[in-house]
């Protein structure tokens, strides 16, 4: 059965399961994605008016066995950036819509304000159902109530609260094999789901399966690239201490963005480490490995309990423990791991959400260090959607603005993440040009500027930075492509068995012969077309920079600012 | 005494009066605001940083007894738009800064946090002064400890609490004779004010006067000038109705933007009418006619009682009405003029605000209507800086974006004002095109487009119109350097002897031979000094496009959408 297009139309509720067009057939995930938002949405569209379309695509290589590729890409024109916008997240539902034989998943125009539907997607069907029990809900509630409603194991990606009330930064949760949600976090595309008036998708792909053209080379390609994956260290670290390993390591950098950015090292540092969740999780009788999705080997989640031993949270990661920790001088595992918790529930950005309350800190809406007044205006401020929830939920470039406060972290009004682009500041030519506003998943230049993966390079000098964000944006942007995590990235560019391997997953599975210049070609071709898109929505060169504090105010330890010229970071585009 | 430049820094609390550079001397109001913005802002700044700078300019003819002079320019990035701003009152501050011989007053730095100061200006002093009394004051309470503490007649500029919170929607009011406040109300300069730590600054010329180079020249010329001021019948209907004279008249032509911009007519419209008002103030013994500053022959302002025939609001205009009636549905004029007044106290833009409210009303925050509900969030909420205050206090655009409305009638995030662009073409050229965001004040095509005024243009027609406002805004550009009231354009467009007096006057003032070929020409290089100052922001043409609402949803009851296409509004640029 070939792979279909699944449109489904908000405005008059129809769905129709149409041929691949011949120029999105040789892409998948945000490939996919971004080629569908450049041809379909108009770019000076209002990303919440019924013009904009929210798609979801899994990549490549989803629902095959191919190690770690779980991951599913939704894209639109985002409301937080005014950009175009891709965000992939974990879970289930990549494999589930490969298995359906769905290429993508287009959702367009606006029901009648006030109506909500969910979407019931299986091999050849799909249909639009008037929603009521769940809407405003949160996640949890939500994955409870569809357990019981659903037989069989579907396969779930639905909003919070958040969504519901279209707050930029809401996000898209996506079901985990044990009913916990992964979230696709960035650009406020949940808002956008929100405003096609879907709760949910629900996704069942009975007995469908991926048909692969070449087993027998597959199942070798697959062996290699499993070793190469397991053999690394960062794998390893990843395994055993989640991305939370990266809080001492950031903070010895001096890169650790601490109290709204004004320090690159964080006091409390050792409290919230990897390894003091590690103790934590043995002790409480939680889990510190634990997959997102069925095949990964990395298993970089972990079920993190609370203090009576009960479950609290998972998916608990270093950007959120960084944003509530550091960023707001919280040093307190337990609260941030409540707070994370609630933003789970809520389906809003970790990230961009607890930005937005170092940004309100700042400007003496809560002391900062006041981890108990953070859970409580998330539950009773966010999640009731009152003036100020909803000026949070809008996210650190909205507060930044509503308090007049000029230290506010974002590019193209995406707050920027766990890394001072003065100290390490490859990161920072990835924040500046990322064609979806500030992002470290983009092109994660920490992993050469601090880790010493794919080589080294000096992360306090400029020389470099340029070239690294460069190959490396491009190298994701054809990741993204294929479904994969984007911790296979550390072995990619390491082990040189790693690349070769999964380009001969992408063509045993399909019976191609792509050479790693196509791959070059796919990640050119993606980040041009993302970029000519933003441009048509009215961006220009002088969006890619970072805010003017980074270059007025030095960053203590090593007490840098951010000294690249208009004209090097334009650089970055000469490919 | 030749004119100064008087420059305050306020990071080191250091004043210097400066010789005015070669290529500024020919400039006053707007163009010198916009030349010396373009000159000394980096415009990647941020508008509250300490590189941002407010500048203060009386126009070139200010000071003088020239009719209808009174006009002070107020520039700086603004921290509402993004972009180059210039925003100008009346009041009787221009008169008495050019009797200081004062060219511009420059406000540059930043000082610490929490500290702030009152500014002293007087024929070659200038001093910076901590301020304590005043702080936290309204306007209205500001100006009465300020009546107290200085002697004579100083002039004032002022910012009410909202600037002092750096709401993006904050004003600078400036003092009238009879101690009320006129607004630069537009683009949150008053944050920038604020952000410069500046609660007021007080004027006192002592016996400096403005010298005439040839003062029978300068007679002759202000003669013919009021002459064709007084006899023009829009002039004698401003000092009549006020400029609430066009409630009626722009709901008879189907563009008095209501409910938020989804109808082109107001059922309520009659009672909140230029006549309706002009019948309450007469049996409440208020004032038709008011002038806002010395020298005024049209007179639109008013002194508006309330129902015990006690002061309420004066500077009454047909804007503010329009915001809060028909944008928000509210008929009751005393509810309106409530919260004129409020508005006035706090210091902050009623077009912005009141265009905020309506977008709020459309998120269910308020019943359309609920005049009473508005007062009560100005009061409680704007007034007090609670999250929601501070929400409207932001713009419509942030209210927009916070609460996910897709029809929210902002340009460059900049609220549109009074008349509905997909009903009156040319207005919708100039919100488009103009360097300031929506502003109509910058190419006032009602004049043509309603008022036959200047000709006739069909409203509903795509054709003339962006010659229109091309003509409309060079030729404000201009008017705008002169420190001359706008008012004055409707005898500039109809009456032959206009436009040669005013040039007359400017020649007799310095002793020139200025053509109108010269006029046209400073026009020009203001809207293209402002443009490159914009582009340098970040700023494409991408920005000159009204939001997406106008051209998918029709307005009654002409059933029109806005139809230019962007190359049509692009050649606005082709001179």
């Amino acid at each position: 059965m070939t792979d279909k297009i699944f449109r489904i139309n908000m405005t008059d509720l129809t769905t129709a399961i149409e041929d691949v067009p011949e120029g999105w057939a040789a892409h998948g995930g945000r490939g996919l994605t971004s080629t569908v938002v450049a041809a379909e949405v108009p770019p000076l569209c209002h990303p919440l008016g019924p013009n904009n379309k929210l798609v979801i695509a899994p990549g490549l290589l989803s629902g095959t066995a191919a190690a770690n590729s779980g991951r599913i890409s939704i894209g639109a024109k985002s409301p937080l950036t005014g950009t175009i916008k891709e965000s992939n997240a974990g879970g289930t539902a990549a494999q589930l819509l490969a298995r359906c034989h769905c290429k993508a998943i287009i959702i367009e125009g606006q029901p009648q304000a006030g109506k909500w539907y969910n979407i019931s997607i299986s091999p050849g069907a799909v249909s639009i159902n008037e929603e009521t029990e769940t809407i405003g809900k949160g996640n949890f509630a939500t994955a409870e109530i569809l357990k019981n409603r659903f037989e069989g194991k579907p396969g779930f990606i639905a909003i919070g609260p958040a969504g519901e009330m279209k707050m930029s930064a809401a996000n898209i949760s996506v079901k985990d094999p044990d009913f916990r949600m992964r979230s696709a976090g960035r650009g406020g595309l949940g808002a956008v789901m929100g405003s096609k008036g879907v709760k949910f998708i629900s996704i069942d792909p009975q007995d469908g399966k991926v048909e692969i053209a070449e087993p027998e080379a597959f199942k070798e390609a697959n062996r290699v690239f499993v070793k190469a994956l397991a053999n690394h260290p960062i794998s390893q670290g990843l395994g055993q201490y989640g991305t939370n390993v990266l809080v001492n390591i950031i903070n010895e950098s001096g890169g650790l963005p601490t109290k709204n950015f004004t320090l690159g090292q964080f006091e409390g540092h050792e409290k919230i480490s990897g390894e003091t969740m590690y103790e934590r999780i043995q002790e409480r009788g939680g889990k510190p490995k634990h997959g997102c999705h069925p095949g990964c080997v990395i298993q970089c989640s972990q079920i993190y309990n609370d203090a009576n031993n009960q479950y609290k949270t998972s998916g608990f990661e270093y950007e959120s423990i960084w944003a509530m920790g550091a960023d707001c001088c919280v040093d307190d595992l337990d609260q941030i791991a409540e707070a994370d918790s609630i933003m789970d529930d809520l389906g809003i950005d970790s990230i961009e959400t607890s930005v937005a309350m170092g940004v309100a800190m700042e400007a003496g809406v809560l002391e900062f260090g006041d981890g108990e007044g953070i859970c409580r205006i998330l539950r009773d401020e966010v999640g009731k959607g009152t003036g100020m929830g909803r000026l949070i939920g809008g996210g650190a470039g909205m507060v930044g603005q509503i308090y007049g406060v000029a230290r506010v972290p974002v590019v193209k009004n995406q707050a920027i993440p766990a890394y001072d682009p003065r100290a390490i500041k490859g990161i920072g030519i990835t924040y500046a040009t990322s064609t979806m506003g500030a992002d470290h998943t983009m092109g994660y230049s920490i992993a050469t500027n601090i880790l010493n993966v794919g080589g080294s390079v000096d992360p306090l000098s400029k020389e470099g930075q340029v070239e690294l964000s460069r190959n490396l944006q491009i190298a994701t942007a054809a990741i993204d492509s294929t479904g994969m995590c984007l911790f296979i990235a550390f072995a990619a560019l390491d082990d040189e068995t790693c690349l070769p391997a999964l380009i001969d997953l992408i063509n045993a599975r399909f019976g191609l012969k792509l050479t790693g210049d196509d791959v070059v070609n796919l990640g050119k071709y993606i980040l041009k077309t993302e970029k000519a898109f933003n441009e048509a929505a009215g961006f220009s060169k002088q969006d890619d920079r970072l805010p003017e504090f980074f270059s007025i105010e030095k960053l203590p330890p090593h007490n840098v600012v951010w000294d690249f010229s208009g004209e090097e970071i334009d650089s970055f585009w000469d490919f």
